[in-house]
Formats: C-alpha cells, sequence, structure tokens
C-alpha cells in the first residue's frame, strides 16, 4: 500500500501489519533501534519506520544508505515521538542501492545545487511541494474549464504562420545543416525540408484558438510554447507551458469574469488538496503565502483604466526610477504599487494602442485598445487578454500600421467574414502561476526541465 | 443563455422568452415563414428557430446567408416537427454577415475539401463531434489519472539527448540558415546557438518521466511529440499527442491493470458524457461503433505471450501475406485476426528482444523482454509499454548490442544506482485512441491542424 492511503486512515491500520516500498530519506541509528525516515513519493508526507536490534537483519539493515529504495513490512503503532503514527519494522528488504555519495543527502541544498540535479531535486521535499501543487494546479485549470463547457483544443506546435514574429521562434528543419542546399537567389532552398518550406514552434496558439472559438463558443488551449528570448532572468525561460481561453460573444467586461473566476477556482482547488504542500511552501518560501492565497479568494478584483492608474501613480508623490506615462507601459515598481494601493489584484484595462499587439479591439477614442492585464499583489502581471478586433478593415488597416503580413494568415482575417463576432480572450503564463502558488522566485525552479538560454542538459 | 442549457431544461423554458447567440447553419424560407438551423457550439444540438412575416425585419432576416452570426429573440414552445421543442422568435439580428459564397454549406462536404478549410471545418456536424469528443476524452485521461494520485509532468520538448533516435526528430535552432558558420572541420558551429549546441523537438517523454516515477511513484506526461517520418499514410502525422504514463514499483501484470482500468475509465467517460456525437459517429462514420465502445467497457482483456500468439498464427490455416514468425513483429493482418480470434482487446507479451527498445527489461529467458502491446478490434495496436531494464550493468550491455550512446544520458541510467526498483510505463498515441473513439480512419481528421509531409498550412 502507499503512504498516502495509510495516513488517509492510519485510525484503520492500527496495529495492524501493511507493506510500503519506497524511499530511505534519513536514517539514524543507534545500538538498539534504528530509525528510517521513509517516503514513498505518493505524499508529501513521510513515514518514521522503528526497527529492533531483534530483528535478525539488523545490522544489515544498519547500513543501508540514504537513497536507496526497500521494502518495509511491519505494524502501524503509536508513536513515541510527535507524529500520529509508526512503523514497527518486521522487516526492511533492500530493492535498490544506493552509494554513500549520492548527491541528495539529508540536509539543506542550494537551490543552484539542485539545478545541476534536475532529475534528482524532485526527491527532495521541496520539489515534492512544488511538483505536486504544478500537477494539481494544471488538472483544476482544465477541470474548470470542462465542467463550464469549454473546449480543450490541440492548437498546432509546429506553424508557418510567422505572424506572431519569426525572430522570437525557433526555426525547425530536417535538413542536414552541414550540407544545405542553396537557390539561385543563394538564400537556403526549404522547399526539400519536411513541409516544402521553413517552419517553426510557436509561440502562441491564440489564432488557432480564435478560429475555434467561432465554431465552438468557448475554447481553451493548454500546452507548450517557445520564445527564443536570449534573457537570463528569474522569469524567462525559452520552453514554458501556456493557458490560452478564447471566448466568442464575449466582450471585455465578460472577460474579466472569467480570469477572476477562474483564477480563484485553481486557488482554491490547490489550497484544498494541496494543504501540506502549501504549508511547506509558507514556512520555507515565502512566509504568509497562504494567507496570500486565501485572502485573493475572497477579494473583489479592482477594475481600473490605465489612464486611471497613471493618474493615481502622478499623484502618489513617490519618486519613481521610470516616469508614469499615458503613452507606456507601466514598470515593474508602478504594477506593486498600484497592487499595493488597492491592496489586491488588478485588472487595468484599455491600453495605449501604440504597446500592444495589432488584433486588439481599438476603442471608440482610436487612441485605446479593449486589451486588460491583471496584477496581483507580490507576482505582477499573471494574466493578459484583450478583447478581438472583429471588423476586417479595421484589422487590414492595424496589421499595415504594424508591419504584419497578413497574407499568410487570410484564413484568420476571414473569421471577420465569416460570421464573425465580439470575441476575447487571454493568455496565462503557467509557470507564472505556478510561482505564484508557491512563492519560488526563480522559473527554473518551477519547470521540471527549464530550458533556459546556454542550458538544455538533461 | 447558451444552446446547452435550453437543451438540459427546455420544459422549465417553455412559453418564455429568451434570446441566444450563434450561427445560421441552414435557412428555409417560405412566403410566410422562415425556418433557421442554429448552433452556437455549445453542444451538437441545433434549435430550430421560426420566424414568421408579421415580424417588421422579416425580408431582412431572410436574406441573411449560411454562416452568419445572430442573436435570436423569442419564445421556447413545442415544436410542430419531431423535435422536442423550437423557438419562435420576435427578433432575430444580425450580428456578423457572412458571404454567399462561404465554403460551408448545408450539403455534404467530401472529408479531403474540408481539410482545405481547416479553420471552417468545426463548424460542421462531423467535426462539432471529434473535437467535442477529443477534448472529453483528454479530461477523462486527466481526471482518471489524477484520481489515482498519478502527477502530471510536464517533460521538455526541447532536448539534446538524441537516444531516441535523431535522425527522427527535428532539430531547432535560432542561426540565420543563410549565413550558418563552419568550425575547423567544416561542419556547422552550434556553439552559437542559443542552447550552445544541436538540440532536437523530442519524441517522447518516458526517459524524463521515469525520472519522476523514481520520486513520485507514479506519474503521467501528456504532450505534443513529433516525428521527422516522411510518410503519407491513414495514420503517421509529425506532430501528435502522447500520454506516459510511469509507476515505480510496478510490474508487467500490474501494468497491463493499469492500461485495462484507465482505458475502459476513459471510453465509458465519452460514452457518458458525449451521447449525442457517439451516436452521430455511430450513424455516419462507424455503424456499430457505440456497441463496439460499450462492449469493451464490460470485456476482459486477454493476456497472451508473443510466442502464443505465434502459434495461433500458425495453426489457422489462413493465407498469410507475412508468414507469422517467432523472431518477428507481428503484421496487421495478424493484429486482425487474434483481436477477431478472441474477439475483444488482447494483450500481447514477451516480445523477442530484438525487435524492441534497449530500455526494457530482458527476461530470464534472455530472448525476449516483458514489452506488451494493447490489441484492439478495429484500431490494432493502441498502447504498447514495458517494464523497464532495472539493472544498470544489463542495461550498458543492451544499449552497446543497440548502438545507443548512453554518454549524453548518464542521469537517465543513474536512476538504476540511486535507489532502482521495478518500474514500468506505457505509451499511448492519442489520436490513436479518437481514431478508435470515433470511427475516423484518417488521423488527419482528428488533429485540429495536421501536420503531415508537405502540408504544414494554416
Amino acid at each position: 500500500m502507499t503512504v498516502k492511503e495509510v495516513y488517509k486512515d492510519y485510525q484503520k491500520y492500527m496495529d495492524k501489519e501493511i507493506t510500503i516500498k519506497g524511499w530511505i530519506r534519513n536514517h539514524r541509528k543507534q545500538k538498539e533501534f534504528g530509525f528510517i525516515d521513509f517516503s514513498d513519493g505518493t505524499c508529501f508526507k513521510h513515514i518514521q519506520v522503528v526497527y529492533e536490534n531483534q530483528l535478525k537483519d539488523f545490522e544489515k539493515i544498519q547500513k543501508m544508505h540514504v537513497g536507496s529504495s526497500i521494502e518495509v513490512t511491519g505494524k502501524v503503532v503509536k508513536s513515541q515521538g510527535k507524529q500520529d503514527f509508526e512503523i514497527s519494522a518486521s522487516e526492511v528488504i533492500m530493492v535498490g542501492d544506493c552509494p554513500e555519495d549520492y548527491p541528495i543527502q539529508p540536509k539543506r541544498h542550494t537551490r543552484e545545487f539542485l539545478r545541476e540535479q534536475a532529475y534528482l531535486r524532485p526527491r527532495t521535499n521541496l520539489f515534492q511541494a512544488v511538483f505536486r501543487i504544478r500537477s494539481v494546479a494544471a488538472f483544476a485549470i482544465h477541470e474548470y474549464f470542462q465542467k463550464n463547457n469549454y473546449l480543450y483544443v490541440h492548437t498546432p506546435l509546429i506553424t508557418t504562420a510567422d505572424c506572431e514574429g519569426s525572430d522570437q521562434m525557433f526555426k525547425i528543419t530536417t535538413l542536414d545543416l552541414n550540407h544545405l542546399e542553396k537557390d539561385k537567389e543563394k538564400k537556403v532552398d526549404m522547399s526539400n525540408d519536411l513541409f516544402g518550406k521553413l517552419a517553426y514552434i510557436t509561440g502562441s496558439g491564440q489564432l488557432h484558438g480564435e478560429t475555434f472559438a467561432l465554431a465552438f463558443n468557448k475554447i481553451y488551449t493548454f500546452g507548450p510554447t517557445f520564445r527564443t528570448e536570449n534573457s537570463n532572468t528569474k522569469t524567462h525561460a525559452n520552453e514554458f507551458w501556456m493557458i490560452e481561453p478564447e471566448m466568442a460573444f464575449c466582450d471585455l467586461e465578460e472577460l474579466m469574469n472569467v480570469e477572476e473566476e477562474m483564477l480563484k477556482y485553481v486557488i482554491k482547488y490547490v489550497l484544498d488538496n494541496c494543504p501540506d504542500e502549501i504549508d511547506f511552501c509558507d514556512g520555507f518560501v515565502e512566509t504568509g503565502l497562504k494567507e496570500k492565497l486565501t485572502k485573493l479568494i475572497s477579494s473583489k478584483f479592482t477594475r481600473i483604466t490605465h489612464k486611471e492608474v497613471i493618474d493615481i501613480l502622478k499623484n502618489s508623490k513617490q519618486k519613481w526610477e521610470f516616469e508614469p506615462s499615458y503613452e507606456d507601459d507601466i514598470a515593474k515598481e508602478h504594477e506593486k504599487y498600484i497592487t499595493e494601493y488597492f491592496n489586491g489584484p488588478v485588472f487595468i484595462t484599455d491600453w495605449p494602442k501604440d504597446i500592444k499587439a495589432w488584433y486588439m479591439k481599438v476603442n471608440a477614442d482610436n487612441k485605446t485598445v479593449a486589451a486588460v492585464d491583471l496584477e496581483v499583489p507580490g507576482a505582477g502581471e499573471l494574466m493578459g487578454g484583450s478583447q478581438r478586433e472583429e471588423d476586417y478593415n479595421t484589422l487590414q488597416a492595424r496589421a499595415k500600421e504594424l508591419g504584419v503580413d497578413t497574407e499568410a494568415i487570410e484564413w484568420y482575417m476571414n473569421l471577420r467574414k465569416f460570421g464573425g463576432c465580439v470575441h476575447s480572450g487571454f493568455g496565462m503564463g503557467f509557470e507564472r502561476l505556478i510561482m505564484y502558488l508557491t512563492g519560488i522566485e526563480n522559473i527554473r525552479d518551477v519547470i521540471p526541465y527549464p530550458r533556459t538560454p546556454g542550458n538544455c542538459d538533461y
């Protein structure tokens, strides 16, 4: 049976014999007893296994190293320590040995060291917590959207539509890079490649997502995305997961309703289903984490325009590194101030059109677009969304203005011709959410095998 | 409100006024009446909207084309046709027009034609059914594994470990293909690329998955995978989604238990949650589909060795195109015969080691490996799995035998040194499952935007 099952009903197993299989996380040896800190990965909690020198294999067991996999048979008994129970072993069998120089020892390892041991760090408490929360949060997202009748769409990863800016996308090829044939213009001849032309791996599923929203009403994507950004910061990775919902007959107000409801659902689900993991992160990663998350669930998110935000920033009498401006994006320091000012999450709407994407709905003032960023205390921007421009001519004009080639995405443009409607969507970086849920500050520590510039080991 | 909501409780809305937004799928016009076949994509069913010539906009409404998006206000009334109800419209407002030459008309289109209209085909009944089933099946898979305490792991897509055979993987690069610098050996110098070396997009998450299984006990992946295969068949695509569960302390028998239980869970979930979609596929795609699926849920899967299968094939007195052999893989005709012979799904175990992967557990006979393929009636191989070789030296020897370079995956090998254990896993191609669930025979028709050789439009 599993440790999770034992914990769920340990009263029932009291004084009964059970068998568990897992790993030695710590091993304290005394003359008459031994104590094994035992974990099988099925839940955050460990079990203490006690064995006595009356066991015939006592000496053999005492030699078992941290990291070894073992099979333990014994009785569930009341613990003399602070645990609810422990296992009094009648047998401990070595399943898979582990050498004494095993890198993961029961002591504090730095996160930098653990990144270098990426394949072993899931065996530590911190990463048991982080990756369990990641898994549960992913499911909560699926459950929220499915319960609300959204269609889950697998938008393509490989794409030839470079409207997102091909300079930010990885090129893919099956050609031999050492022997590339060139055409008359001395450019590489891609016609021999698998797709007959240059292809990329995508940075967003939004455009494809919109085509499905106009058929299924409400859809979401949840999959990996890629950026070539050569940027070594705590918040950038070259491979990350995104959620991109898209809703037909949905305006900006309704979009914010969805964002707010979804976020609260996911946070509540994680609090309910990962109490031990959250407690651990609260204790060892971000003090006050649990309170922060609990508070968010019952808070009302502020809704305010970009202009109003700039007014507040200008009137604040703060000294800014970056001067707030009605024409510009807001800086990290502004985000921080605004979420503290409202003491909770803030939707900022109606951004200057010049700093936002070409497909966003131009407002009646012809200066701003119906875009919205969600700023949360302590994490900054968590989601970005907009109403999409549904007028064909306006969209064409905007694309031209911003130098977007719409020829390759005629299909996308045509959505505005063939029964178009007001529709909206948003994107949420999944890692950003996990950082918010765990308090972890470096994106490298919420991704199983992070890919960043110069780092693609494992 | 949505069509789904109306259907759920139409008795409650009888004689009440509602407003719905969606698309005209068909439009029949008479002198005194008009009939709009209305769909909003929230469920498979359409609603009939009836409008009379007493409406002031009668003539305007009659001119509305198929494909247009509209907003309808009207009363839910008893239908004079065979429907349970219809809408007697008091107002029909045009939201987004659609030209008369709109490609999707209310008539039978070939699937080949619809593939060329990939962004519009989700608006047809067939693809409403297929992609809803795809979405619901994806959720069922998540739900099954999460309920059973599996950890969902996002294994990396970008990888430098080419143990799966780099000739089958797409290379990715940020370098300018027209200006590649070469090193002293006249090979392309990849050290300037983003990761400092040549990288690929992956064909499997299994190796990374194993590292998490040895920390969390039970894990699964569910994400896109890629193959460069230049093969234009009904069952090959260059981008597809895979589910790869991996369980520690799990042998081949237990692995089969999981495969069987999971498959039954998913099929039952889809039957329960997509009754209209399954009925449609039963009627228009594969006659007997529903019975096939229903039968599978209650059937006991046969478990039989490869040797026993060959015995049966040899004794069958059939004329084979490919002669069955104890040393070889089985052909499509054999799969078909065996599933018909047992009249249900068949697990075939203990395959000749020479035709299977290097990481599979070598059996005591040193001739076979503890691998298992699941064959299902009408679809052939649906899942492939194995116990993994847990002995370090045997694994090294097998890798050497099969020319696998283990240097780049030392971490994978080390799992056998650091508390290893019996562990097993399987892979299921998600598209293969959707083809089985819908009766669709061409993989291009179960993927939103399929990628096959020469085809990467949209």
